[in-house]
C-alpha cells in the first residue's frame, strides 16, 4: 500500500467510508479488522472507548500487515465524537428493533456509499462491540441501518468478518451503477457535529417548555426524535432555517405585547 | 437451525456447495470457518488431513454455537478423495499463476455454483491452507478458479474471512435484489395529507412568532421548509411528535409564569 492510501486525512482522493468500532473489546480482533479493511480497499479506522485502551501489541498480531492502519487509527471517547466531522453514518444493525430508519443491505450500502464519496462527503460505518452489538443511543447517530442479508436461522458474525463483508461489498461496489443522490446546489450536506448542535438545541428548548416533562419517556422521546431528523441528508442552510424556527417559537414573544 | 439444514449428507433438497479446508492448521479457525459458512447458509464441510488431528476442541469455542457443522464435517487424506463424489469443484486462488482455467470472483461464482445446485449436482469450493494457499497439485483438481475482486495492493484474507466473503456471496445470490427501504414496525408512513397538515402548523406558529415577517424571502423560506420535511419518509408517530413539539414550543408558556 502506499502512503496516500493509508493516509489519516479523510479527502476526495480517497473517498472511502470511515470503520467506526464501538466499545470494541478484543485488541485481536480490532487487527483482524484492519487486515480485512486493507483487502477492501477501506483505510480509515476509528475506535470509540477501547476496553482495553489503545495502542495494543496484540492488535498487530491479527493485523497481517495492516499496521499502518492500525497506526493511523484515531480514538474517540463518544459516538458523537468520533463521527462529529461526517456527513452521513450507516449502524450495522443485525436485528433492528423499534427504529424508524432506511434499513440497507451490505451491497445496497456499499453501493449508496461510492454515491456519497463521489460527491465528496465524508462518511462512516459503526460497528458494535463484539458481544452486544450497538445500542439504541449508537445508533441514535446513524441516518441508516445496515442488516446483512444472511441466514436468518444462525446470524452470528464475528467483528472482523462483519467488518470483512462491507469491505468486500466496498471494493465490489466501484462498478455499480450510482444511486439517487441529493441535489444541494449552494448549500451543503450538514456534518454530524452540526446536525448534533441543532438537535441539542431542539431538546433543550422542548426541555424547557416542558414537552419532554415526563421523565420516564424523556429517553424514549429523544431517540425517536433523533431518528426523524437524521434520516435525510440535512443541509447546512436547513439547519439554519430550524435552528431560526425553534429559537422564534421559543422566545419570539418574549418582546411582544400579546 | 434444523437438523435437516446441517445433515452431512448433500441431497438436492440442500444444493449448497461443500467447504473443503485443504491442509488446515489451526483449530481456531476451523472453528471461525464453521461460523462463516452457518451465516451463509453453507453446511457441509470437509477437512483434508488437518495438521492436528480431528475432532479438536479449541474448534469449538471459536464456531460460536456452529458446532453441528463441525460435528458433521467429514475427514479426507487427500484433496481427491475429498472431491470424488462431486460433480463440480471450484478453488479459490489469490494469485493464479500459469493455469489455464475459467477464473470468476466470488460473485461470480456464487451465481454459478447456484445455477449447478439447481440442476441437482453436487459441488465443492476448495481452500487452502493458512500461509501458503492451494499449491498446484490442489488446484489441479478444480474445473474452475476463484479469485476474489478486493484490493491488489492488499490481498491478505485468513482463512474464515474468505469463506466469509464466499458465504456472504452465497447467501446473496439466491436473494432479491433488496432495495432500501423503511422500517416503521408498528407505525407507519404518513401520506403526504399527513404530512402537508404538519406542514400546514409548522408554517403557521412561524408566522405567528415572526420568524416569517420578511415578506419578499417568505415563499422561498416556506418551500426551504417543505424541502426538508419531504425528503427522509416520516412516520405517522414522528408527526405526531413533531406536531407536539410546535404546539409545545409556541405556547408551552402561555400559562407559566416567566
Amino acid at each position: 500500500m502506499t502512503a496516500r492510501d493509508e493516509g489519516a486525512d479523510l479527502r476526495p482522493i480517497d473517498p472511502s467510508p470511515v470503520v467506526i468500532l464501538v466499545r470494541p473489546q478484543m485488541a485481536e480482533n480490532i487487527g483482524s479488522v484492519a487486515r480485512a479493511m486493507g483487502n477492501g480497499g477501506l483505510f480509515h479506522l476509528r475506535l470509540v472507548a477501547p476496553r482495553d485502551g489503545w495502542p495494543q501489541e496484540r492488535a498487530m498480531r491479527t493485523a497481517s500487515g495492516a499496521y499502518r492502519i492500525l497506526e493511523a487509527a484515531q480514538i474517540y471517547g463518544s459516538v458523537a465524537e468520533a463521527v462529529a466531522d461526517l456527513h452521513r453514518v450507516f449502524a450495522t444493525c443485525p436485528r433492528p428493533r423499534h427504529i424508524v430508519k432506511p434499513l440497507l443491505s451490505a451491497r445496497g450500502a456499499a453501493v449508496e456509499l461510492r454515491a456519497i464519496g463521489e460527491r465528496g462527503l465524508r462518511m462512516g460505518i459503526l460497528f458494535g462491540p463484539e458481544r452486544a452489538g450497538l445500542d439504541n443511543d449508537d445508533i441514535a447517530h446513524a441516518d441508516s441501518l445496515i442488516r446483512y442479508a444472511l441466514n436468518p436461522d444462525f446470524m452470528s458474525l464475528n467483528l472482523a468478518q462483519a467488518v470483512m463483508v462491507m469491505a468486500h461489498e466496498w471494493w465490489m461496489s466501484a462498478a455499480e451503477p450510482t444511486p439517487r443522490r441529493l441535489m444541494t446546489h449552494k448549500t451543503q450536506v450538514a456534518t454530524k457535529g452540526e446536525l448534533e448542535n441543532f438537535l441539542t438545541h431542539l431538546i433543550a428548548e422542548c426541555d424547557a417548555s416542558g414537552f419532554l416533562r415526563n421523565a420516564p419517556k424523556r429517553p424514549g422521546m429523544v431517540r425517536n426524535i433523533r431518528h426523524f431528523f437524521q434520516r435525510g441528508e440535512v443541509t447546512e442552510q436547513e439547519l439554519r432555517t430550524l435552528h431560526g424556527i425553534i429559537t422564534e417559537l421559543a422566545h419570539g414573544r418574549r418582546g411582544d405585547v400579546i
